[in-house]
């Protein structure tokens, strides 16, 4: 029998990736996207997701939907069997979200919502979520385990995606027929190994291996590092980054879970490597796998930014057999990979 | 120049006393409600409203709006100039929002955050909240002043509340235009002396007053005292109830600060007696106030209820010169000549 998942958010970044996993491991898989941060081809199909099919050799369903479009969400469950939803939709800058709350908040929590409506009125309680280790909030402890304290987030991307983890929560208390696991992201970089697909965020990159990969392209003239006086080892901030293809491998065997075992309600899972690089290790490793010279300044830090996070994701080994393979060298070369043949992302420009 | 205020849920238990002291004081008052928890009369006017306008002697502009439908909302706007928004509207039964989570989170935070949108649009940026002291979840110390920290409520009712004080404080920080006052009500009860409006809720009371008030017109055998081994003087859990014409009030003193004072941003303030009375107390003051006994039963705690929660309301003294001036005796004389006048509330069965 085979096992449809409805993804929403497909042609982002860490959507495509996990579609790719999804196609290679047989499952069957329905695409949505609003192209709200996603190129399209001629045929109006999503360019990553044309890629993705390129790659695997298997056909997306694919549809152009906003789920604040309670209309066109039924519609999706009213045509297709859907066993599951992996929900990756969301506006993801924590920037833009602290100058536009309404918009983060109206998106990410409306959405989702109308979204589990819709499930549950089709009789679908399969949901696996896109959440962030940005729920944390401020660090109380490290090495970051799933029972550290969620909430008191600096932003309204962080609240946005805490908020959404608290309604899950509900949901499950208050309808046991539900399976929800919750996949909290610790710092995702890295590219599939193709150089097909990769991370092509709008506007100036928010994050640091995306810009950093744009500096060795020459879109930017060099890498401003907030803070060089924390308490780490080089004095920059230490994260701990994640290789996207290891994330999408991730969500298969969440999906597992979800499709094997009987037991319901709220599960969660951090999916980091357990290991932290600071910014200039990342600095370092990325000139080596380009053979390019990263020019960087060292400026004041940011406010809102810690010294140092990164996980605890023995759980996900221990509960979903799941553990990161790549390393900071495969992730330097797989983005670089993809930053290279495609120095202006999915656009033709 | 008149300030015209747009109350939503006005034909609510709150929100009805509040327009009654808003006109009395020359407000102008346009009033929307979903008729959710509201009786219409039969010209379609909310049966609460039609009292105000006789007791007031004033026209209350009414329309019969969901804030979900942003259209009808933007109308509102349209065809009306509001300088302040006092938004009441939103399901309030903790015990239902336990049941239907997803409801409760779409019903009051969406309709908070298209409201929001709406008067962003239309340029106007004076809002008043109605929150609830169940944003303070677990209490640390008593009395609770706004410094408490917020959060960790136990339930979606709650975590709504906490949820939408969250999205209006990044609001105020993301744009200096908006100038927002949330107002965290403890314990209502009473109702306004003339015994023409009252709190009449839907279905068997979820709050101790109106069970009270049931029970001695004969509506219910008797009522249910979950827990009498609390650390309290006679063991019943100690509340801190504040007459809803006192509350009212509050909203007329918050009013003038947005009307008047040219700081923007979010403010907070309790909006409580500071003093506490157990659920015997509350038993014997109706007792006297209406000459009936109450029969009751003592029963096991029910899980969630704390022992004690009273408020220190000395910033709203402080910030907005109000004050609670009604006690025991009045919440209870004043709720019985409701209930006995209504015995089956607005309803005419």
């Amino acid at each position: 029998m085979t096992f449809t998942i409805l993804v929403t958010g497909g042609a982002g970044y860490v959507g495509s990736h996990t579609i790719l996993e999804l196609l290679n491991a047989g499952f069957d898989v329905i695409c949505v996207d609003n192209f709200s941060n996603a190129h399209k081809d001629s045929a109006n199909i999503p360019t990553a997701i044309s890629r993705v099919e390129q790659l695997t050799k298997r056909k997306v369903t694919f549809y152009s939907v906003d789920l604040m479009d309670k209309g066109a969400v039924k519609g999706l469950f009213a045509k297709h069997k859907i066993d599951c939803v992996a929900h990756f939709a969301a506006l993801k800058s924590v920037g833009e979200s602290c100058r536009l709350p309404l918009k983060y908040y109206q998106n990410n929590i409306i959405g989702t919502t109308i979204l589990l409506e819709t499930m549950e009125e089709a009789g679908c309680y399969n949901f696996l979520y896109s959440s962030s280790a940005t729920v944390y909030g401020e660090t109380q402890y490290l090495p970051i385990d799933e029972k550290h304290p969620t909430g008191n987030c600096t932003n309204p991307y962080g609240k946005s995606k805490y908020f959404v983890e608290e309604i899950l929560k509900d949901l499950c208390i208050a309808d046991k027929k539900w399976k929800v696991i919750s996949l909290r992201y610790f710092n995702p970089v890295g590219s599939h190994q193709s150089g097909q697909i990769g991370e092509d965020p709008n506007g100036i990159p928010n994050n640091l291996m995306p810009f950093i990969a744009q500096v060795a392209v020459g879109r930017h003239p060099s890498l401003k590092i907030f803070g060089s006086d924390y308490n780490t080892h080089d004095g920059t901030g230490v994260r701990d980054y994640i290789h996207v293809v290891d994330l999408a491998k991730g969500h298969l065997n969440a999906l597992n879970k979800l499709e094997k075992v009987k037991e319901t309600g709220f599960f969660v899972y951090n999916l980091g490597t357990g290991s932290g690089y600071s910014v200039l290790d990342m600095v370092k490793a990325f000139q080596e796998a380009s053979g390019k010279t990263i020019r960087y300044e060292l400026v004041a830090r940011r406010p809102g930014d810690v010294a140092s996070c990164y996980s605890d994701a023995s759980l996900a080994e221990r509960e979903l057999g799941w553990k990161a393979q790549l390393g900071i060298k495969e992730m330097c070369e797989d983005t670089w990979r993809w930053q290279k043949n495609n120095p202006n992302g999915y656009s033709k420009l």
